[in-house]
């Protein structure tokens, strides 16, 4: 979303190739204002005022824009710009970039890198998708124990122009062990002569390196870290995630979610940004599976209409009944869907909401239930009405269980429990709910 | 969630009184790491084991209690050791209990308070919910624009104990309007005879006191701040939010809508924590009002199904059919709300996925037609499979149009499109659903 008032000038200093304007363009401005409207210039165009300003606050622009815009960008580079971009970038960005470029080009550059940096860019290209190693970044602030408070500072100085972060500092013995944690803030207002070991905290929390990207932001939520270190299985600091990429992974996980729960396959780009191909795609494959199980409710329903057809009201009542068990079990979905992703629910309240869930299934059925008996009294006698009704109460306490349990099934078979979405508890619910109002009309009105 | 083997130690230092434990606990682990811990005792537990830290450490437990834990807890104090406790509070946490408690229990604190900080938590009071106003504080850190580094990193030293954050710091005049922003980083790595007017960036990205927060999260999210400055309409700061609030708004947002769309009415509290009648109540009101719809089908319903009894195929696909359209009109709508709340969608790109909804409506409408006419032929003769085969057309494309344009026309109404729930846009189908397919069969078909 460009600036309608800076992006207009912009354009007037490229095409007058206004050398200073550019420059102070690019150092004026936040990096993410900058990025901002160069989304909107052509790359030719965007590398025209980026050349105006240092390779450091170059490549600080250049990590804001959007992924496909960086790969446009990169795509023009001959191979020693693009290593240098490379090397200047911070190394969670730089993965980012190199995952999504094509193997056999990362191949050919990474000979341009130094031999440390090789390393360290496989090691995080190797770590899968979505875990707490994906995101992190390994330039983290670190000190020794045994220093005083001005050592520290005087240490974190010559460090933090490569840091991520110099708020966040973590202690470590030669082998990397994790041992405290300690915040500028403390150690700017200890006394000088203070140790690091008497200051740090020593009860650190961390995440492991294949921890799922959620609990990485849960438990920075809980917390309210500015970074969270990340650690391997012999509690060795690998890396940082901060508080920037997490609130990214929430909203991408909010996203990923609402797009399931919508029935539409989680797209990568932004809504607008997605082709309509792929678009069209990732709704249509779930529209087909919807479809083949509707055909499932019709084979079903064309095999009781027949022996229905004397009463014909009951085909009035169909939509009515079939949408109450679906919107129950949307209800439940979304509830036990959006715990699971917070993280609220663990194995032992799981079971506990089975039971309240059945209760409340139980209670908004029957309220459903007399209301629905109310409403067709009006078309249709009594034993008919109850009928519906009687309808009503199974589909809404059945649609609420299955919403409740489906997510948390999912959940244990390692699953993502947001598949089991609203249109897909409907479906579910249309095939059962004609079965239960065709039987309990039968059962009751005789055959 | 408490930690299944630090809460039976504590339960142990209680019983035994061992004051040293205790002391211990409330000093090694992490502030939050405790309130998690204390939410599975009862209130006077809480007192006892906090009464073995000093005020300041108490108060970093006490706001990362939940709120209805902790207003359980200022229940059973005094009125003096209540003021003290809300005096040493951050202003954000402290005006966050005070809207929860009695006002008139807050007007008998009120005069406990110093006469700023009267002023400042009325303030604080006024703004509304979900506004940024509510939640900032104002426990910023401050520095006019004349001195030297040094002399600002003194300042920051003194400032520092109030203060939320220290990493970012505010340059203003002596009117508080908004110069400039320099970070922790900047100054601690400049020459210590640098300016800070020369270090500052004047270009200061700031929200307004009645933006929603929505606007605040979307932006920190998109510049990477650690805290983002709150200014009056006059220019003035009057507060900021810190990213570990927006990290709290962007999940609690994410759920209310996720709520919403699911049909839930928003709850206050956590799924687990919220009472079941006040669930059963926010799932019920939505429940009635759907059911209402449903008989607005059925009606609908009534009066064509005497027309078409000859073709009793009709409702065998009747259930289909309409799921079709709420299928893809749910689609829509996620998409749509979705993009609305990341702030994606301002008004001319409306306009503009409105005519690229339609055309995906037509493109998976007429894929599912085809489909649907395939399905279809196992059980009728090609005219009946058309007459289902043009109704999905027809009812495809119009729920995506509907599932894009009804959040679009809530949100301009001022309404939440979230409102716009996957249940609602399903009921709103089944009827425009009937419609069609009834209509298309009579005209089809002859009557």
């Amino acid at each position: 979303m460009y600036d309608p008032l800076l992006l207009p000038e912009l354009r007037e200093m490229l095409i007058e190739n206004d050398a200073r304007a550019m420059q102070e363009f690019c150092e004026v401005f936040h990096s993410g204002v900058i990025a901002e409207n160069l989304e909107a210039l052509s790359a030719p165009e965007c590398w025209a005022v980026l050349s105006h300003t240092d390779l450091r606050r170059r490549v600080e622009i250049f990590e804001f824009l959007s992924l496909p815009r960086q790969m446009e960008l990169v795509a023009t580079l001959d191979k020693t710009h693009l290593s240098a971009l490379l090397e200047e970038m911070s190394s969670d960005d730089r993965v980012a970039l190199l995952k999504n470029m094509d193997p056999a080009q990362v191949e050919l550059l990474m000979p341009l890198f130094a031999q440390a940096e090789r390393g360290d860019i496989r090691k995080l290209l190797s770590y899968p998708e979505h875990s707490a190693g994906s995101i992190m970044t390994t330039d983290y602030a670190s000190l020794p124990e045994g220093i005083t408070a001005r050592e520290a500072l005087a240490q974190l100085r010559s460090q933090a122009p490569d840091r991520e972060t110099i708020y966040y500092v973590y202690v470590l013995d030669h082998a990397r062990h994790l041992h405290g944690f300690v915040s500028l803030r403390k150690l700017f207002l200890a006394r000088p002569d203070a140790l690091v070991s008497e200051l740090m905290d020593k009860d650190v929390i961390s995440v492991r390196v294949d921890d799922d990207q959620e609990v990485v932001a849960n438990k920075i939520a809980r917390y309210d870290f500015i970074a969270m270190p990340v650690v391997d299985d012999q509690g060795r600091l690998v890396g940082i995630v901060t508080h920037d990429d997490v609130l990214d992974v929430v909203q991408q996980e909010a996203t990923e979610d609402a797009h399931l729960m919508g029935a539409v396959a989680p797209l990568e780009d932004g809504y607008l940004d997605t082709p309509f191909l792929t678009l069209a795609w990732k709704r249509g494959i779930w529209l087909v599976l919807l479809l083949v199980a509707g055909f499932g409710t019709s084979e079903v329903l064309s095999h009781y209409n027949k022996e229905t057809e004397r009463w014909e009201w009951l085909v009035w009542f169909l939509p009515l009944v079939l949408a109450s068990g679906g919107n129950a079990g949307s209800q439940s979905a979304t509830l036990v869907i959006r715990a699971l992703a917070l993280g609220q629910l663990d194995r032992q309240t799981q079971l506990r909401i089975g039971k309240r869930e059945l209760l409340t299934g139980f209670v908004l059925g029957a309220t459903l239930a007399f209301l629905g008996f109310a409403f067709a009294s009006f078309h249709v006698v009594s034993a008919d009405a109850a009928v519906v009704a009687g309808t009503v109460a199974l589909v809404v306490t059945l649609g609420t269980v299955n919403g409740t349990l489906l997510p948390i099934a999912l959940k244990r078979l390692g699953f993502d429990p947001a598949l089991m979405s609203n249109p897909l508890i409907a479906s579910l619910s249309d095939i059962l709910g004609v079965l239960i109002y065709y039987n309990v009309a039968l059962l009751a009105l005789g055959r």
